[in-house]
C-alpha cells in the first residue's frame, strides 16, 4: 500500500513499458548527443505518424519549459497570453513564461470547470489595442484542465476559431493530453490542428515516462529556431535518449493510448466509490485522471494523518485525488477503507 | 478654447516656472553630462531637503520606468508584485515591470475605488507559498490613484505594516503624488516613509515639468547599483539638466504644491459643475486632479464630433476628465457650455 | 570660456535653432500626447522626405535605447551581434542590448580604426553553426565610429552585402551621423538604404538637440509592432513634442547638415592647432567631431588640474577632445594657450 | 567497437553503478516529486559530507542550466562575468547565462591552455568602473578547463584571492570535476570552498549519470530563493529521483572519484598510444578525460569516412578525443589501428 499514490499523477516512476525501453536504449553504447540519436528520430517520427501531420517536434525538461518556449515561439514581452486563471501557467510556474517571453503577461481569466469560451476571450482581448496596453498574441488552452475537465472538440473548434479571428496562436498545455484523448474517444490530429491547435506541450511523464516533455509543432513558422531557443534557455539534454526512449515504449504500439484508457477507467472507478461514502462531496465531472472532493475537515486531517498524501487547493480547501498508471485495485481499497473508517 | 485640454494631465507643456528654469539651465554653457551637472544635484537636494530625509534620488525618463526600476530593485523573475487590477502597472505598461525584473508576475487585485485594503492584499499573500508560485515580494500602491482617489495616511500606515509583516517591500506610484500631498494637506515624509513607503516613483510630469521622473528610494538597501540599474536599462538621460531643471523650478519654493493645491480646486469646481449638468452622473469622490462621469453616450459621440477629446474606459464607458496647470476658467466655460447644450 | 567644452559633444545645451522650435511647441498650448501632436509627425515627414524614402520613424529617449531596441527588432536571445570590440553598444551600454534582446551576445571583433571590413565580418560569422553557439543574425556599424574615423559609401556596400549573404540584418548606429554625412558630402538615403543598412539609430543629442533619438527603420519587416516594443521597454514619451519639436528646428531647411559641416571644419582647426604643439601625438584621421591625441601624461594632470575636461581611454590613455555646435573659436584659443604654456 | 565512442563524454549512457541505483529507486513505488523523496535527500547529503561542509545543493537538469543559475545567483543584468574565451558559457551555452541573469555580458578573456591567470583577471577588472560599463561581478573558472587541462590549488588559490579583492564571486564551472580531483589528487573541499570557491556546478553526467547537474553552493547567501529561481528557470524536476538516484549510486562509497581515476588514466593510455603515430602532434597537457591532437588533414577525413566521429575545433581543426567509463580498451584498440593504417 502506498499512501502517496494519490498525490500527483507525477509521484510514479516509469511505468513497465518506458522502463524497458529504457533500459533498452542504455545499453545500446554510444550515441551521439544532442538528440542525434535513433530514439529520439524514432519517437519524432512515431509522433508525427500518430498524429497524422509533418509536426515538428522538439523535446525539452519539463512540461514548465514546454510551455514557457510554446508560449515564447509565438510571443514578444509586449505581448500578453489570454489563458484561464486556475492555469498551470498562471498558477504553477513561477513565472517561467515571463523569463522566456522577455516579459509577456498573462491576462488569467475566470471560467466554470477551469474552462474558457469564446465569451471569455473576447471579452479578454476586445479591451484596449492602444500601445500601453500589452498585446493579446497567444490563447492558451489545458486539455485536460487542472480540474480534470475536458474540452469537447467543439468547445476547442469555436475557441480557435475566435482566436484566430482576434489574430491569437493557439497553445495547447497537454500535460494531460492522453487523458483527454482517451475521454473524447478522438484520434490526436482531432485534438489538435484539426481542431485549430498552433502548438502543443505534450506530457507523457504523468502517464508513465520519465522527464521530459514535447513541443510539437503544427504551424511551421513557430518552429523557426525552435532548436535554438531550447538551448539558449537550456533546455537541451546531452543524454536526449533517457528522455526520448521512454517515449518510445510508451508511443510503440499505442500503449499510451491504451494506459490513458485504463487510468481513467480506474478514476472513474475511484468516483463512484468515493460517491458512496456518506458527507464525501463530488466536484467537477470526472473526465480525465482526477476526482475533486469535498471532505469534512476533520477527515482531511485524520486521512493526513494517517500518512496519505493528496493536495488540498489553496484558500478552497477541496481535496485532489490523481490516479496513474501504478494506482492499483488495492490502493484504492485502501484508501476506500481507510475514508470509511472515518465517516 | 483649448479641446485637449481634459484628455490627459499630460497633454500641456512646461508649465512658466518649469520653463523659465529650463532656459536658465540650457543657456549654462557646457555641463557635465548623466547627472553630474549642478542642477541635477539641486533637485536631489531639494527632494531630500523637503522629504526630510537623506533618500537616495535617480532621475529616469518615464513614469514606466521609474515603476519599473522600482519594482526591479526589489523584485526578481520569480517574485510577485501585489497591486490594484487597475493601476498603472498593470493596465498601462505594456509589461514592462516584467522586462526590468526578468519575468516578475503582478498580482492584480480588485478593490473599490481603485484602492487596496489590509485583508485585500493578505488574501493575496496567504495563498500557496511552495517553489511553483510566484512569491509575492512587493506591494505597490498608487497615490493617487488612477481613479481619483487618495488613500488617507491611516490607509497607508496599515497597508504597509501588513505588506511589512509580510516580507513584502512598499513601493508607491506617485504619478500625481502633488495632488495627493494636497487633498491630505500634509508633509511629503508623511505620506511616504514615515508611512512605512520604502521607495516611491514620484512624477512632476503631469503637474508641470517636462519629460523625466524621479525614484526616490527610503530604503538604502535598495539603492545598491541603482545607477547601474537605470543605466543598463537605457534609462540614464546625457543630457540630464534637461530633465532636472524643470524640477527645480518647480521644486523651488515649493512652487508644485502651491500649484497642485490650485490645480485640485480647479478639479472641485469642475466637478461641482458637472453636477449641475442634467444627466451627467458622478463617479468616486474627487481628490485629486480627476473627474470620473457618466454622461449619456449620444453626449459623448456628440462632444467628441465638436474636437472634445477625453477618455472613455475601455469595456465601462465612463469618462474621465483630467486637469492640470494648463486648464484654465475658460476651458470650463467652454466644456460646460457644450455639454449644457446637449444636455 | 567653458573649461567643459571638449568633454563630450553632450556637453552642450540645444543649440539656437532647436531651443527656438521648441520653445514654440511649449506655447503651442495642449496636445495630444504619446506622439499624437503635430511636431512628432512633421520630424517623421522630414526625416522621410530628406532620407528620400518611406522609412518608419519611431522617437526613444536616447542612444542606448535606440540601438538596444534596433537590435531587438532583429534579434531573440539566442541570436549574436557582430559589432566592433570598440563600439558603444559593446562598451557603453551596459549590456542594455542584452536585456532588450533577451539575452542576445554581442561578439566584439577588433578592427583598426574602430572599423570593421567583411572579412573581420566573415571570420565572426563563419564559426560554429550549430545550437551550442548563439546564432550571428545581426551586424552593427557605427558611423562616424567611436573614434572619430568614418566609413566611406564603398566600405559600407562592401560590409552590408556580405553581411546579408550571411542572413544578417545590418543595423547602424548613427549617433555621430550628421558629422559622417557632412564628411562624405552624400545624401542620407546613400550612406544607408542605398548603401544596404536596414535599420538606424539617428542622434541628434550630441550636434544639438535635447533628450530623443530616433530609429528610423527602412526595412518594414523590422518596423512590425516596433512601438509596442518601445512601450514595452519604457521608451515611449508622454510630451512626445519635447522630443520632437526641437528635432523640428533642426531638420527643417537642412539645418542639421549645415550645422554638421561647421562642427567638422571646427575640429580640423581644433586638430591642425593641435599638430602645432610640440609633444602631441595625433591618433587616427580626424573625419568627424573628434580628435585623438596622445599628451605627455604630465600635461594631462596639468590641464585637468585647470579645469578642463576631456576623456582619457581606460587602459591606453589617448585623450580624446570632441567638438560640438557649441565649441567656439576662444573654446580653441583658450585650450590651445594653456596646451602650449605646458609643453 | 563503437564509433562514437571518442565524440564526447555524454556519448554514453549510465554507468553499471549509476544504473543499478536508478532502477532501484524507480521500483520503489511512489515518491513526493519536486525533490521530496529520499534519493534527492540521501544525494544531497552525501555531497554536503564528501565535500566535508554544510553546502546547500539543488538539481537542475543540464550544466548550461547549472552554469547560468549559479551566475545569476550572483549577477543581475548590468554586471559583467569574467571567463576564458574558450569557457563553455562563452561558447557553448547559447547566451543562456544572458537570459537568467537578464542581460549580464561575459568578458571572454585570452588566456594560454584555456586557463586565466590573476593578471588577466586583473586585467579585466581594471578598466572603467563608470555607469556605462558593465560592473564586473563573478569570475567563473572551469575545472577541469575545456582543453582537458587542470588548476593547480595555487592558481586556485590566487585567482579566487585576487577574484575576492575585486568584489567579485568565484563560479567553478565543474562539468569535468572528477577528473581534476583525480588528476590533482586532493579531497573536494580542497579544490572548491577551502581555495576560495563561492558556487559550483557539479557535473556526473560526463562520467556516468544521466540527465542532470548540481549546484553546490558554499556561501550561502547566494541560496537565498535559489529553489525559486530554478523553478522560475524551467529547471525544476518533477520526478526528481530520476535524476538524483544515479547520483546516489556514483556517490556512495566515492565511486565516482575511483571511477574518473580509471578514466584518467585510459585517457593518458590513449595519449600514449597517439604519440606513437607518425605525424600526430599532440597538443596541451592531457590532465583530464580529453585528448586535443592534430592530425593530418587527409587522416581527418579517412577517419570520419570509417565512422570515428570526433570533433575538430571550429576555424582551427584541432582534433578532440574525448574519454569515459565507456570507454574501453578495445575502442582504443580499434581507433589506433584505423589511424595507424592511414599513416
Amino acid at each position: 500500500m502506498d499512501r502517496n499514490v494519490f498525490a500527483s499523477d507525477n509521484a510514479s516512476g516509469l511505468c513497465p513499458a518506458a522502463w524497458a525501453a529504457l533500459q533498452d536504449a542504455n545499453s545500446s553504447g554510444c550515441q551521439l548527443s544532442y538528440g542525434e540519436d535513433p530514439f529520439t528520430k524514432e519517437a519524432c517520427e512515431l509522433i508525427r505518424e500518430q498524429f497524422d501531420c509533418d509536426a515538428q517536434v522538439f523535446f525539452v525538461f519539463n512540461g514548465t519549459a514546454a510551455n514557457s518556449l510554446a508560449l515564447a515561439s509565438i510571443c514578444q514581452g509586449h505581448h500578453a497570453v489570454v489563458c484561464h486563471e486556475q492555469s498551470h501557467v498562471m498558477t504553477d510556474e513561477c513565472g517561467a513564461p515571463g523569463l522566456f517571453t522577455g516579459g509577456a503577461m498573462l491576462h488569467g481569466c475566470r471560467g466554470p470547470r477551469a474552462k474558457l469560451t469564446p465569451a471569455i476571450v473576447q471579452g479578454a482581448v476586445s479591451g484596449r489595442r492602444d500601445l500601453h496596453a500589452s498585446k493579446p498574441r497567444a490563447l492558451s488552452l489545458t486539455q485536460a484542465t487542472e480540474f480534470g475537465t475536458v474540452y469537447s472538440i467543439e468547445e476547442l473548434n469555436a475557441l480557435t476559431a475566435c482566436a484566430h479571428e482576434e489574430g491569437l496562436k493557439v497553445h495547447m498545455d497537454g500535460a494531460r493530453f492522453a487523458h483527454a484523448l482517451a475521454h473524447l474517444q478522438v484520434a490526436p490530429a482531432d485534438m489538435t490542428w484539426r481542431a485549430g491547435v498552433d502548438i502543443l506541450s505534450l506530457g507523457l511523464a504523468k502517464l508513465g515516462a520519465g522527464l521530459g516533455e514535447a513541443v510539437v509543432i503544427f504551424d511551421h513558422a513557430l518552429a523557426d529556431e525552435f532548436g535554438n531557443r531550447c538551448k539558449h534557455a537550456a533546455q537541451l539534454a546531452s543524454k536526449m535518449r533517457l528522455i526520448t526512449a521512454p517515449w518510445c515504449g510508451l508511443l510503440r504500439d499505442r500503449t499510451w493510448r491504451t494506459l490513458a484508457q485504463e487510468v481513467n477507467q480506474r478514476t472513474l472507478d475511484l468516483r463512484q466509490r468515493l460517491s458512496e461514502v456518506p458527507g464525501v462531496e463530488l466536484l467537477y465531472p470526472t473526465e480525465a485522471n482526477a476526482v475533486f472532493a469535498r471532505f469534512p475537515s476533520t477527515v482531511n486531517r485524520a486521512m493526513h494523518a494517517q500518512g496519505w498524501h493528496y493536495y488540498e487547493l489553496a484558500g478552497i480547501g477541496d481535496s485532489r485525488l490523481m490516479c496513474s498508471w501504478a494506482t492499483r485495485l488495492e490502493d484504492l481499497d485502501a484508501f476506500l477503507t481507510d475514508l470509511h473508517a472515518l465517516s
